[in-house]
């Protein structure tokens, strides 16, 4: 009988292992051909591999090693001696003695993904989005993206949070309103889950404090530089609050955390994008009202909406805190009661305004939170007020009927987030396969 | 100007801090009423937390605090002294002095949810969801599901894989078939993610190795123990292969990793839902027609479906290799081509047969796996000969005419591989809010 007994350690380097081998020891390392140079007699072959560049130095009349038939994009297998060579990438290069070829292409590359910057327009980079992403530059943004998402995670497991996974069909929407797409569930209405809303709020009655990292679609008809149609969202809903303020907390927490943990796992993607990273030390709250006030009086900006925030507002409110405190980031706090749903809790002082908020990232909304209702009569009576019937939602009020803590959360847009941090100015420049209303592939 | 700087730690004692505190010391606990029992003048009040319950003791007469009008399902926050009493769950009880009340319920529980057992249907469970998740054992399913993911996404992180996000929305499945969700998006015709497998090959052209734990959607329309329309799929792809067997070797580091995670993690809900953890020292494997071969002349069942595992076959080849080796894992290798998708590599020793592997876990399929076809002539002329059209692949296609490294991967089910774990014999025990035919809600 035949076991599999688990990870078996091949016998091939990584580029660390590469780069603290001792000198002129012998190894093989894998990769892509990212590209040749051919400088006559010595020719050199840089591999891209998931760490990084190698340099491979062949000799061709040493070694009886030749390049000349390989191709950028082939996956190889080179076999040499270890050597030290500051101009290499890491330090160290493969001299080569021999070399496997693995795989190899049929056609040439559509792109320079081997250039440092690809000089090409974000519609050609998505269109041949696989090999596009093969860029270093391109894929650096999604390790950063990768660690944001693991160190949301990890610090919220630290804080005494449950991971769940909810359903992303359902009979219902959680936000309403019209940004919502459709389907057949054997032959019943069905909807996508605009948001894990209802479900993160069911859930703290179970486990307290929950959190969940998926997918969420909105049926958004705008297509702008800050719209998915489907995009990750980082949710957390904490139970036994005594304020809003602690969601607040909890999500300055969290970015302290990301920003320590993106210094210690992506030093070299953050130099290779020259991201600098924001300030997180405090975070400054104002109040929705005042902040427009404050872009109206600072920048002469007349009110044209009262009840929400416009892109060019978020900006210069942006704007004004990094001029008065160096921020980064600001807590909108209070919206508007009309502008949020009906679960949002209303200001006891001020029932016309929420405790809730957004946080703004140089200047542009990353996440919506706050607190939300928790008592049954309250939301019953929200509902009516609304003139919104209770009928389809007996599930979610029934977790409201048998007892709920007092709670809030939010929900933070993984790829905005993203966006900001590395100073891009389209969300699908942060986005492996993004969905906007014209495009559904790749 | 105001800031928020991070999560202000509570005055306030979790569980283990209410019973690592010195005798006598004074405290507060927050949770919900999960029971109380009044004997007459001294009363106990068992709080219910994402730690586990709390004993509070109330003498009415000394406290000045009356249980008498709480109920079950209300949330309070406890005041009081530690007391070391070997009978309170924890070995450390309450002195209530004083009881505010965070919120209360308006209608009393439709479940006995503070029973050990409820002895209720599933359909109940199902139908009071976010209720009958409150129940302890209920809840700690999700628990050991939590590790599960958590585990698999640490062990990959390990093992240099890359997690990624990608698309549930798109112009065409991955599996083909009929069992696919379509949604109309922005008048264009659209379905639901069957997998990320064509997303997941594209990217290992990228990271090398990478992983998802997502949703997944599938239109199945049989309603049986075993399926669910919605489900959480974990996961990998992994280029630079020799061989399809390291895609096993890599699901048993992650089996053996999972297994001591929730030895150390999930020590109290593997006990109160007397959980005999798996056997993964080592697992057999053994080949499809020889698996079949042995399940007919040992149990006398004969062979009806020549291509394919009937559910039975897979009890039987479980319990066959339980009795033979003790294993409570089997990897059952090399399945008919006819039965797998066109991308599954065919074996060059026998092309009838792929270089896969389904993992049955105590009799049930629980992952599917196996090498891909990396090579763009092989991949094209398989597709031909299966008279499927490139049309609308060109994106995935593109991926492997510029170059893919030989590569293989998996999909595990979560729900199946919770169920299995903790011997429920139904899925929906494992899913917090299932989706199959007849049910869309809650």
């Amino acid at each position: 009988m035949e076991f599999v007994t688990g990870v078996t350690q091949r016998d091939e380097w990584s580029i660390a292992e590469l780069a603290g081998a001792p000198e002129h020891s012998r190894g093989k390392i894998r990769g892509a051909v990212h590209n040749i140079r051919d400088m006559g007699e010595i020719s050199f072959l840089i591999l891209r591999r998931y760490d990084g560049l190698v340099q491979c130095v062949c000799e061709e009349s040493n070694s009886g090693v030749s390049l000349r038939t390989l191709k950028e994009g082939a996956t190889v297998e080179a076999e040499g001696v270890s050597h030290r060579e500051a101009r290499a990438p890491g330090g160290t290069e493969l001299c080569l003695t021999g070399l496997r070829i693995l795989s190899e292409p049929v056609e040439p590359m559509p792109l320079p993904i081997s250039k440092w910057k690809m000089h090409t327009s974000l519609e050609a980079l998505l269109n041949n989005r696989p090999i596009s992403l093969r860029n270093l530059r391109e894929r650096a943004k999604f390790r950063i993206q990768e660690t944001i998402t693991r160190s949301f995670r990890d610090f919220l497991y630290s804080q005494n949070f449950t991971e769940i996974h909810t359903p992303k069909i359902g009979a219902r929407g959680a936000e309403g309103g019209a940004n919502i797409f459709k389907l057949d569930y054997f032959h019943h209405p069905a909807v996508l889950a605009q948001s894990p809303q209802f479900y993160k709020q069911m859930m703290v009655g179970v486990f307290d404090r929950v959190f969940e990292t998926g997918p969420v679609f909105r049926a958004e008809k705008h297509n702008t530089k800050r719209h998915l149609n489907e995009y990750t969202s980082l949710d957390f809903e904490m139970g036994y609050i005594d304020s809003f303020t602690e969601i607040m907390e909890m999500e300055t927490g969290f970015l302290r955390y990301m920003t320590e943990e993106l210094k210690k796992r992506c030093e070299k993607e953050l130099k290779m994008l020259e991201v600098d990273l924001p300030d997180v030390e405090k975070i400054p709250c104002v109040p929705f009202t005042e902040a427009k006030e404050l872009v109206r009086q600072t920048y002469g900006r007349p009110i044209r909406s009262p009840y929400d925030l416009e892109p060019e507002e978020e900006e210069l409110i942006g704007k004004y805190f990094k001029d008065a405190c160096g921020a980064d980031f600001v807590f909108v706090t209070h919206y508007p009661s009309k502008k949020r749903p009906f679960y949002a809790m209303d200001d006891p002082a001020d029932p016309k305004y929420t405790l809730s908020f957004d946080l703004l990232f140089r200047g542009l909304e990353v996440t919506t939170g706050g607190q939300r209702i928790h008592d049954y009569p309250t939301l019953s009576r929200k509902l009516k007020d609304r003139g919104m019937s209770e009928e389809g939602m007996d599930q979610y009020l029934s977790a409201f009927k048998h007892g709920m803590p007092p709670h809030g959360g939010l929900g933070i847009g993984l790829e905005r987030l993203t966006m900001q941090l590395i100073g891009e100015d389209n969300v699908r420049e942060t986005t492996l396969f993004p969905r906007d209303m014209n495009r559904l592939e790749p």
